[in-house]
């Protein structure tokens, strides 16, 4: 939780934490600012003080937002440093804001997204020049990752209230599909006689999502051979037809970059055929064996496991008994879900490390896949680890195979 | 162009460009292999060389539509690399893959977006184990900004089309304000009486944006006090009132990641007061005396300069005169734009390297800030610089500041 920025710092001897604003979204400095709508500049946090902003003239308003205390670039001097002939010209004036801000010296923690060639420059010209700062990085799970994989009780509420519209939008989407009827070759059609494509679905699904404060993050939305690939998103020229499997990865956040909610659901239109639902079955029933092995301070890995096992002794491939296949079950079973999409805890075979912990927000997600049968199947519900330990679900959507039309 | 990165990567000595992919839209990555949906793995490109990409197995299906040669990452070992007790687990994966690919020492060039923190980790962990790879970074401009600066006729052939798309959201925002009332306190109102919001523009903005492919990237509608921040996006409740100016900057890129267009129009609805219409007209004054100023070749900064000094001239503070303002003209004039929103060149009175060239694709945007006056008023089209030299508008849009209702 943010309360533990301070002693994860300690822990990594970090005497401030930089994180740079950049067009592109930020977790860490949502995390660490609240939501601030800056493209330039940067967040300092020296270890047991209050963040400050430093940013340009046309930012200040937005910045000043976060209550936070907020400096122009040019009180420390931004327009000179640029104009001069500095060889860094970013990292100078890094070096002489942490300076000014009172920081002498010590690692510098370097977080958040932005242009990694950029960033590269900044640290090699910060070694030569400033060496009493050293920025710093480390491999995952970082200090934010730690911090952010609890949440606290006004995350939790911001998570819930992304859940409802996210499975109210999974509601319409079914109900739109619906309402349409399918012709002599099993194609769904329009009022007017024309195909519904994949196209018709996600601009409807965009537009439920916008009414709701949600935006897309890039959902998925895969008939047939295409939902045997479990990172295709579908392509919108295909018209929707009957029998075919749909996979629907829907994994919106907050307008603007914010919490996220993640869940899929497999549809196939007015029938399944037998192949499909005996993979549908399966998928299901390590849903349930997934739940089964949810314990509080549980080893994460033990989940994935048990889902492991069970799919193997019914013969499917997996990527722990042959890390080279391309079918059957081939992904990790779950990970952490909040200004990331992808965040700690994972759940996967490959890393020992994690527990489950109250406050965490996690998916389970068990899938099989068999593109050149034109099959791909995965069940996927958001849950929150309650200060009881229970694992409630977020995402109370029917998880029905068969979606039949009117 | 793309066909000057090797001779830009030739000029820098590198034997290799590597660009992770990440869950953030790339726009290096989009540029050196094409649009791809890829959240792992990276693109390698050696010096004279395509492109290839290695992905985990779920992505293979995504990677092989740019028509590249694809490795899956456990051919590489990855899954034995994870499951090592390896210090850094990315890094070491890289450096298998580089000399796995043939790549046996040299310098790096990392480009893309990803995570900050992570890269420095990799950079330190192969600086002490793999010191034959040298990961290098530059200061803006750099290989990519440089390459992607001049566009070729594929390229504005695409900005052409997000340009016309762009252009009739304008016009059809336009229209559907015009279409509403004002009540007796000058508030804009809907057919049932109440308030017609920002907020309300924006979803309409954002579903017509939706029609035509495109997605925003956090457009700006401000009015009053809000329209005098350049950045300020504008406030979602605030009812639309007669005679406040409206800054209007809409900047989307093709849906999924892509080209931008970038615009901005200013809107008094239905009447505009003579402050605000003088604003206006120095602003206008300000885009003629930018586009007089133009000349191929010419350098950059002297657009700005002659923007500075007609507006100076009408006694307007700028940040040339005053660096410390928060009024008058406090921003750059212009910028490229492509794959990303700002790109090269800059023009600024700042940056004296850059001159206008053949391809380049550039906003043209005087502005004026007034906001305890409540006045904001900018306006911006975008260019290219097309073969015979000439500066050709892409944003054939009305430039009126009286949006008049029925």
């Amino acid at each position: 939780m943010k309360q533990d920025i301070d002693r994860l710092m300690q822990e990594r001897e970090l005497t401030a934490i930089l994180i740079p604003a950049d067009h592109n979204y930020s977790p860490a400095l949502d995390y660490l600012v609240g939501h601030v709508h800056i493209t330039g500049g940067f967040a300092l946090k020296k270890i047991g003080e209050a963040p400050v902003l430093i940013v340009g003239i046309m930012e200040i308003e937005e910045a000043a937002a976060t209550g936070l205390t907020v400096y122009s670039d040019n009180q420390f001097g931004w327009a000179e440093i640029r104009a001069s002939d500095c060889e860094n010209p970013t990292a100078e004036f890094w070096a002489t804001c942490l300076k000014q801000l009172g920081v002498e010296a010590g690692k510098i923690g370097i977080y958040g997204v932005g242009e990694l060639n950029l960033l590269l420059a900044i640290q090699q010209y910060m070694a030569q020049n400033h060496p009493q700062y050293q920025l710093i990085g480390e491999k995952a799970p970082t200090l934010f990752d730690l911090a952010a994989m609890t949440k606290d009780a006004d995350e939790i509420t911001r998570i819930r209230s992304v859940a409802e519209r996210t499975v109210s939008v999974q509601q319409a989407t079914w109900d739109f599909i619906q309402q349409h009827q399918a012709d002599a070759t099993e194609t769904v059609i329009k009022a007017d006689g024309s195909p519904l494509t994949i196209g018709d679905v996600r601009r409807f699904i965009l537009i439920q999502l916008m009414e709701r404060g949600l935006e897309d993050t890039g959902m998925i939305f895969a008939q047939g051979r295409d939902a045997g690939f479990p990172h295709s998103r579908g392509q919108d020229h295909m018209p929707l037809k009957l029998g075919e499997p749909i996979v629907f990865d829907l994994f919106p956040r907050e307008r603007g970059g914010g919490y996220h909610h993640d869940t899929t659901r497999t549809w196939c239109i007015g029938y399944a055929p037998p192949e499909v639902q005996k993979i549908y079955d399966d998928v299901m029933t390590a849903f349930e064996v997934s739940l089964e092995a949810y314990g509080l301070n549980k080893p994460t890995h033990l989940m994935q496991e048990a889902v492991l096992n069970y799919f193997e002794s019914q013969g499917h491939p997996t990527s722990r008994n042959d890390p080279q296949t391309t079918v059957g079950y081939i992904h990790s079973l779950g990970h952490g879900v909040g200004l990331k999409i992808h965040e700690a805890p994972r759940i996967t075979h490959l890393s020992k490390e994690d527990t489950f912990q109250v406050g965490q927000v996690i998916t389970i997600e068990p899938g099989l896949y068999y593109p050149e049968q034109g099959i791909g199947v995965r069940i996927e519900d958001t849950f929150y680890i309650s200060e009881d330990g229970s694992l409630i679900s977020l995402t109370p959507f029917r998880k029905d195979l068969i979606l039949p039309l009117f």
